[in-house]
C-alpha cells in the first residue's frame, strides 16, 4: 500500500468500436507494476475509448507513452467517423495530481510525457491546460477547433505552432493535447421544474461565466423521463469551488422560481476530499485534517 | 496498493511511562510486510499505550501475537498504576473490519489471536464485544471490573472462566479482552451554552440507553476554556447509526433549550464513509455508490 506519489491520467483515444484495438491499446495499462487501471468505456456512437488509470509518477510516464505509440499505429483518422470532435489518434491526455503530487509536478511530467511521444512517434503535442505555453492554448475546445481535418493547414499557422514534435499534422495519427489539470467533478442538481429556461436560467448565474463561482461550468438539462429538469455542472477545480457551495447557490436561486432542489448526483468518479469537505462544512467540524481519515492514512 | 483485505487493530497496553519498553512492544508493527503501524501514543498518567494499525489479515495477526509476547514478558502488572483502569500487561485488542472483510471475519481472527497467545504465553483470555461467548462477557468494562488485582479471585468464578488459556491470573501480566467490534468515532458536538445540565440533558435523550440512537454514547462536558459545553459522543457503528444523524439529533434536542450547535468534532481516525454517507445526505446524492470514490478504486 505504499506508493508514495499518485498521479491520474484519463487518455481519451479515437477508437469506440474495435474490441481487438481497444484491447491492444489498454494493454499497457494491465499488469504493470506501479499503475492501476480503474476504468476504460468505450463509445460507438462518439466512436473513442476514455481510460482513466492512477500510478506513481515515472510509472504512469512510460504506460501511458506506450500505448500512445499503440494508438498512431492502429488508429487513422482518415477513416474516423464519430459524434465526438477529435484531431487526433490519441485525442487529449489529461495528468492530474491525486497524492503527494503539486500541480507543478504534473505539469513536468505532461511536458516529459509530450517530448517523448513527439520525438517517438513523429507526432505534433499541444501543450494544454496549465501545461499551456499562452493563454490561447489553455482551452481544450479552441485547441481542438477544426479537428482532424482541419489541423492540416491551421498547424501551419504560427500561433497554432506545436510545442513538441514537427509542424506538419500526422499523417494518420493527427495531433494530440497533452497537458495537467484539477481533477474534474461532474455534479448534477435535480430541480422540481419540468422548466428546461429556469434551469437554464439557474445554470448560468451559477457558473464563471455569467458572474458565478470560478470554478463552475453549467448549463441546463432536461430529464424528460422524469418530468424534472437539471443543472448539469462541471466543477473543475473542488478545492477552490466546493461541492456544498455551488449546491447551496443553486439552492438559493431557484427560491427567486418558486423551485426547490430534488436531489444530486455524482457522475464518474471523485476524489474523497471533494465529500469530505462538504461533510465537514455540514457539521461546522473545528479543527479537522484529512490525516484523521483512516484510508488517507493507510494510503500515505 | 493492493492489500485485499484490511483489518484495523487498537491493542492498548498497560506502559506509558519506560519509553524503552515502549518501543520494544511496538517493533513487531514496524517495517512488517503487509502491516502498517498508523498511530501509537502512549499517556503518562493513564500509564498506558494505545496502538492503531492496520494490515492484512495473517500479517496483523502474526504481528500482534508477536507484540502480546513482548508485552507479556515486560510488563509486570504488580508494579503498576495509572489512572486507566486495566486487568493486563495487554488490557485489550479490538479488531475491526476496514475493506472487504466481514464482521464474522474479524470475530474469527480475534478468536484464533486468542487461541494462539493463551496457549504461547499461558495467558488468561476473555473473548468481549462481538466475539463474547456470552451476553454478560460483551462489554469491556464489565469484563474488567475488579481490574488486575480482583481478577485473581474473579476468574475462578465459573461465569468468569476465561474463553482460552489457564482459569487463572497470570503472576505478572494478568488477563486480557481480545474481540472484534465495528469502527468507533469518537464525535463531539459543542453547544453555545455554559449549562452542564443541558449539556448532559441532551445526551441523555440522543444516547441509545435514554431512548436514543440505537449505536451512540453520550455524555454532557464542559468546554471551561470557551465558556461552552459539548454532547461528547461514541458513535459505535456509524454505518446503522449516521454520524448526521446524532448531529441533527443533538439540534432538534437543543432547541427545547433555545441552545443551538456551533461546531462539531471528530477526535482521532474515522472511516472515509462515515463522513461520505453525511455528504451524501445533505446534498441529497441519487444512486451513489462509494466505488465512485477515487482513493476506494485506488485502494481496491
Amino acid at each position: 500500500m505504499s506508493w508514495n506519489k499518485i498521479i491520474e491520467c484519463v487518455p481519451n483515444f479515437s477508437e469506440g468500436r474495435d474490441l481487438k484495438k481497444i484491447d491492444k491499446i489498454v494493454a499497457p495499462f494491465r499488469a504493470r507494476a506501479g499503475v492501476k487501471l480503474l476504468d476504460y468505456s468505450n463509445d460507438e456512437d462518439h466512436n473513442r475509448l476514455v481510460v482513466t488509470l492512477v500510478g506513481e509518477p515515472e510509472a504512469l510516464r512510460d504506460a501511458v507513452i506506450e500505448a500512445i505509440g499503440v494508438a498512431v499505429k492502429l488508429i487513422d483518422l482518415n477513416h474516423h467517423k464519430g459524434q465526438h470532435p477529435r484531431m487526433g489518434a490519441v485525442d487529449v491526455v489529461p495528468f492530474i495530481p491525486i497524492k503527494n503530487t503539486t500541480m507543478e509536478e504534473a505539469i513536468a511530467l505532461s511536458k516529459e510525457v509530450a517530448e517523448k511521444v513527439a520525438t517517438l512517434y513523429n507526432l505534433p503535442v499541444f501543450l494544454y491546460e496549465k501545461s499551456a505555453s499562452a493563454p490561447h492554448r489553455e482551452n481544450l475546445a479552441v485547441v481542438r477547433k477544426g479537428e482532424f481535418e482541419g489541423m492540416a493547414e491551421k498547424i501551419k499557422l504560427p500561433e497554432w505552432a506545436p510545442d513538441f514534435g514537427p509542424a506538419e499534422r500526422h499523417p494518420t495519427a493527427g495531433t494530440v493535447a497533452i497537458g495537467a489539470r484539477m481533477p474534474l467533478v461532474a455534479y448534477n442538481i435535480n430541480l422540481n421544474t419540468p422548466s428546461l429556461e429556469i434551469a437554464h436560467d439557474i445554470a448560468k448565474k451559477i457558473r464563471f461565466i455569467g458572474g458565478g463561482l470560478r470554478y463552475c461550468k453549467a448549463m441546463g438539462v432536461e430529464l424528460t423521463d422524469r418530468g424534472i429538469t437539471q443543472v448539469s455542472i462541471n466543477m473543475t477545480d473542488y478545492t477552490k469551488t466546493a461541492l456544498y457551495r455551488a449546491f447551496e447557490l443553486v439552492r438559493i436561486e431557484a427560491r427567486r422560481y418558486g423551485v426547490s432542489i430534488v436531489g444530486s448526483e455524482i457522475i464518474g468518479l471523485v476524489p474523497m476530499e471533494a465529500l469530505i469537505d462538504t461533510a465537514s462544512y455540514y457539521l461546522g467540524l473545528e479543527n479537522f485534517s484529512m490525516q484523521q481519515v483512516l484510508e488517507a492514512r493507510i494510503m500515505e
